[in-house]
């Protein structure tokens, strides 16, 4: 198991696998590095392993071969079993093995699924040694915990063009998620291409669509790295632009434009006429030859719908039908949508809010409302996905995110019941995003919610995780991803120079406030520009867990004098000084640059509290903080916890600790 | 005139316009800031005003509407007076008139695409004042000197992705270039989808290529954008992709494979077969229907072609038709190439080996080889387009191409002579360029360029082009360019860390070598992993302009005490003190990363290089530098000078000038 290796948990993949033991010795990566493949032959295993041998010598410099060979010889040799399913399905035996010894390497699996994984699991064991590359030695057995793991992109409240979609596709295929949940339809766009209905694109998505060639591009894309993708297109509610361009399924009001604001819309489309199921009939069927997947996504969340309790067309429907209110007449939909899907060979998945007596039980329901609600829906026989605790727009830390299970160890449920719970997914709206900042929003902090839908209920040490996350941060940064590049552009945009070195420091402070505090504050909507300093700072950037952990070491020996209380001590000045360093600086930058000074009280705040923390590591030591200090510190921390400017500081409650630890 | 006023040389556009007059005053942006259009309806343009809103709105923070109204009113009202033309020419007008009052702005133009330039004008003109932006009062009237603006990409030797050469394109326009040369096809792959000859892309594309689908909408996407693309299809030599595909079309010898290696092939058409010509007229046919400009490339340089000289049936076509070498017969294949472009109502364009006496005067010639190659063809009447000082990959800082004019003021050439310099074009091969590396390698660098191909000839200070090649190129970044954040990523890459604060500072005093002098040294080829040291700095780094700007201010006042000297002198300091002080935090990064590792010897090169930098600057307040000094310090600077791990110094003609300058 993990961990019971000192040898192991000095390696940093992520996912853990299921079970890895080392056996000492290491593969030495030559120039002469080859791959042979054994088994059936697949086209999309070569793919993949033309890409791996692409990464490997980007990573090493070693100039590789970049095809394998298909007559079983290689250094790597790659053994599957089954032949590649025309569609991947929920079912896809996703294990592999793989054997490194300081002679060979084998890699086994079932499917060519299961090979890419085990070739992202070589791709990470890749270490610098004596000048040189290594693999070191393990035998590795792993398979994933939950069969669904997800994310979801909301291409509608912003578009997101392809290239973006590929290279998160690329970052989730890293971290063996398996599938892309695709939010195409929504009040602010509707981003498919449909040649039945045109004018879903003419008149409801300001010329920024998906093509169809475009989506069966992406969808071989996602297929070739063992990404499903489930498209979803909203409806009865969160469907104003699809009535933008077709009013007359409307449930009595016509939007009058696309909806430019986020939030809840009273739009509906109309449940009652049949000129709506033919709609959806051949809409869907358009669609399904564009997702081969067996699953559609129909959202079916937040739907108030006030037309269907005035409108008396819609009354009368309902006395007839015995529809006692909004939530009866939308299960009478949702089971009229769920009938031509059936009749279309795909499984129904929804929100919470489709979950509802009667429902047949081969829908899936996908929780926002958490595990409590899904757990309920479990516990009537039917399958879910748990999305709550992953929303990527809360701004919340790697780590909160982590220790949420989709089934807890204290769970109530029975484990037939638990086989219920298909898996989680990542939800990533996209009200704030566009293309410059999507990638810092959802990475690396993906990386560690992969881990908890792949890797074994028990794998939860938070400061563990935090070790692996930054390389593996650094592995999507090499495969495209723009996390970690975007925050300077940003900041260089804002200051108006290339010479940004005192911002990022002072950046470094900062987190962006959540969606909710954001849209409170800032009134956003769909023309809002995102390129404030809120936009270029990132969620739980790496110091913010530094500063935490040596507080937390600290607390422990506030006088000792270890390695690691030494270090943890130094950690801290070097990050009070710095930041208290950078504001001067930051505040002249802030002459010639109007957007920036919008950070001044910020800035203020962030001298003082720099203060405050270097008072905290003397006082720490001398046990002499003056009587009035502590009150009138901890007084400065709890006005820099108001809100302002969008973001806040990420370093106050270890802050606030240092302080109350002082004597 | 340009700098005949101080206020405008404040400002900082590039290209410089035609005429400028600054009127005082200025119009102060407002979140009710609206655009109205008069004159021809032009959806072309409106998308043109769209987007510039967006950007506006991105730089200001200001939410502002996004669509031109069409009833003439607003803050900004464009007039455009004749209607795009089907097909954007070399004739277009380019000219454009501008004129910012407190009250409201005035862009003027004959075509949509002077509106856009003028567009491009306004955005740069936009300033920080006061804690908002205003736009300074000022009277533009602009025009273009050349009408031919180009920007070739090589995506043949390594593929880029569709979204990288969108992205240029956006670059391209923000600088007024408006030729996109789309070299297509070369011994490295064939990057075009010929439906009519599908082997193309099957066996000589390695599966990386352009759709047509794809193909169209880019010309769409530069079209949108006032840019024409140019293709080039390399023929009969730089050919061998085209010959692993149909081998009947070679010269006797038929390549074993895609060549990955660079440089000239012996693999030729063979110009004696009809069979050769019929391809041609079918292919040339089919890509035609892709590319809708008046002009098509044909390549045509380097054919050594040996096979001519000994095949024995091609020796006997050659008898047969009195050719007497290997120059005649290609000079007989270009007049058949002509006839089949001048049949498809095409202009044909090649390289300056295609210029050979008896070809027809409507054919334009590309110089490679130099202004005196192209003079000469313009005497002889032949129209040209100058290329040879725009090598991007020789790693020359900016202020050297920049220099080199298509028609010095020394010219030999007449009037209308010169009227046959159509203008010129940057170069851009693709040796040793990926997606991740490509925009720090063309930006900000050809924005100089650009204004040699645009501004008067006079405009020729490189100090000015130094002060305004910095906003442009946080411009270019705001656009989507990443040619400022490809440093840090390769660099992170490289460290196997975030934490490359130092490695920033010591790849500062570093550039890449030139494509000749990474060739022979490092022997690349196609599959070269270009991910080290040399790939992640960029060429003419702004510090290098810095330290040269110094010095040269220092030299002429060694002791002074005046703010420039001073600020000069403290520049000189940081510099050598940083990147001396980075170098042992970077050997420490070195021993966890063999791949940085191989920058050692330079680590200790530059190490002894800031100390003599450093010391200089004390000696040459001092008069009192050591007897051996001067002389140790100039061997350790000729050392440095030599060879070394694909990167130079690129500050050491400063500093020997600063250690000569001792006393």
């Amino acid at each position: 198991m993990w961990g019971q290796s000192a040898a192991a948990t000095e390696l940093a993949l992520m996912p853990v696998p299921a079970t890895m033991t080392t056996s000492g010795g290491a593969f030495p990566l030559t120039a002469n590095f080859t791959v042979g493949v054994t088994g059936v032959d697949s086209p999309r295993l070569d793919g993949a392993i033309s890409r791996a041998l692409c990464r490997l010598s980007n990573k090493t410099g070693l100039q590789l071969s970049r095809e394998p060979t298909h007559n079983g010889t290689g250094a790597l040799v790659i053994d599957v079993r089954s032949k590649d399913a025309p569609v991947q399905g929920i079912e896809e035996d996703e294990s592999y093995s793989l054997n490194v010894t300081p002679q060979s390497i084998h890699l086994q699996a079932a499917t060519s699924t299961g090979a890419m994984h085990g070739l992202e699991t070589l791709l990470q064991l890749v270490q610098p040694e004596k000048g040189g590359f290594i693999v070191p030695g393990v035998t590795i057995n792993d398979a994933p915990r939950f069969r669904w793991r997800g994310l979801m992109i909301d291409c509608s409240r912003h578009f997101e063009p392809i290239e973006v979609l590929e290279r998160n596709i690329d970052a989730m295929a890293a971290v063996k998620l398996n599938v892309f949940h695709w939010h195409l339809m929504d009040d602010q766009g509707v981003r498919v291409e449909s040649k039945r209905f045109p004018k879903l694109m003419q008149l409801g998505s300001d010329g920024k669509f998906y093509t169809q060639q475009q989506i069966r591009d992406l969808v071989a894309y996602a297929r070739a790295r063992g990404i499903r993708v489930v498209p979803e297109f909203e409806m009865p509610g969160h469907s104003s632009a699809w009535l933008v361009a077709y009013p007359e399924l409307n449930s009595g009001s016509e939007p009058p434009g696309i909806r430019r604001e986020f939030g809840i819309s009273a739009y509906a489309l109309d449940p009652t006429r049949e000129t709506t199921y033919r709609f959806l009939t051949r809409f869907l069927g358009e669609m399904v030859t564009l997702f081969p997947d067996q699953y559609v996504h129909i959202g079916g969340d937040e739907t108030p719908a006030p037309d269907w309790k005035k409108n008396p067309r819609i009354l009368a429907f309902m006395r007839t039908h015995h529809l006692e209110d909004n939530a009866a007449l939308q299960a009478y939909f949702n089971r009229r949508v769920l009938a031509i899907l059936t009749h279309l060979h795909r499984r129904m998945v929804g929100w919470d809010e489709i979950f509802n007596p009667g429902l047949p039980k081969t829908v899936v329901i996908q929780s926002w409302r958490g595990v409590a609600s899904l757990s309920k829906a479990a516990e009537q026989g039917y399958e879910g996905v748990l999305s709550a605790p992953y929303y990527l727009d809360g701004m919340q830390p790697a780590a909160r995110h982590y220790l949420a299970d989709p089934v807890p160890a204290d769970t109530t449920l029975s484990v037939e019941q638990q086989k219920l719970i298909l898996g989680g997914e990542i939800c990533m709206w996209g009200e704030h995003l566009n293309e410059r900042t999507i990638d810092s929003r959802i990475w690396p902090r993906s990386a560690a919610i992969a881990e908890r839908f792949w890797s074994s209920q028990s794998v939860r040490n938070v400061d563990d995780m935090y070790r692996r996350l930054e390389p593996i941060s650094l592995e999507l940064e090499s495969l495209g991803l723009k996390h970690l590049s975007s925050e300077g552009a940003g900041l260089r945009s804002l200051a108006g120079t290339e010479q940004i070195a005192p911002l990022r420091v002072f950046a470094s402070a900062f987190e962006p406030v959540s969606f909710g505090e954001r849209s409170s504050t800032q009134h956003t909507n769909q023309l809002t520009p995102l390129t404030g300093f809120v936009d270029a700072v990132r969620p739980d950037p790496p110091v913010r867990y530094q500063v935490e952990h040596a507080v937390a070491i600290l607390a422990q020996s506030p006088k000792g004098h270890s390695p690691e209380v030494d270090e943890a001590r130094a950690l801290l000045q070097q990050f009070f000084s710095s930041t208290g360093d950078s504001v001067p600086q930051v505040e002249a930058m802030m002459e010639s640059s109007p957007r920036l000074a919008e950070m001044r009280v910020r800035a203020d705040q962030l001298s003082q509290l720099a203060t405050i923390g270097n008072q905290a590591l003397k006082y720490l030591q001398q046990d002499n903080a003056p009587a009035d200090w502590k009150r009138a510190s901890l007084d400065t921390i709890a006005t820099a916890k108001k809100p302002g400017a969008l973001v806040r500081f990420h370093f106050l409650e270890p802050l606030t600790a240092l302080v109350n630890a002082t004597q």
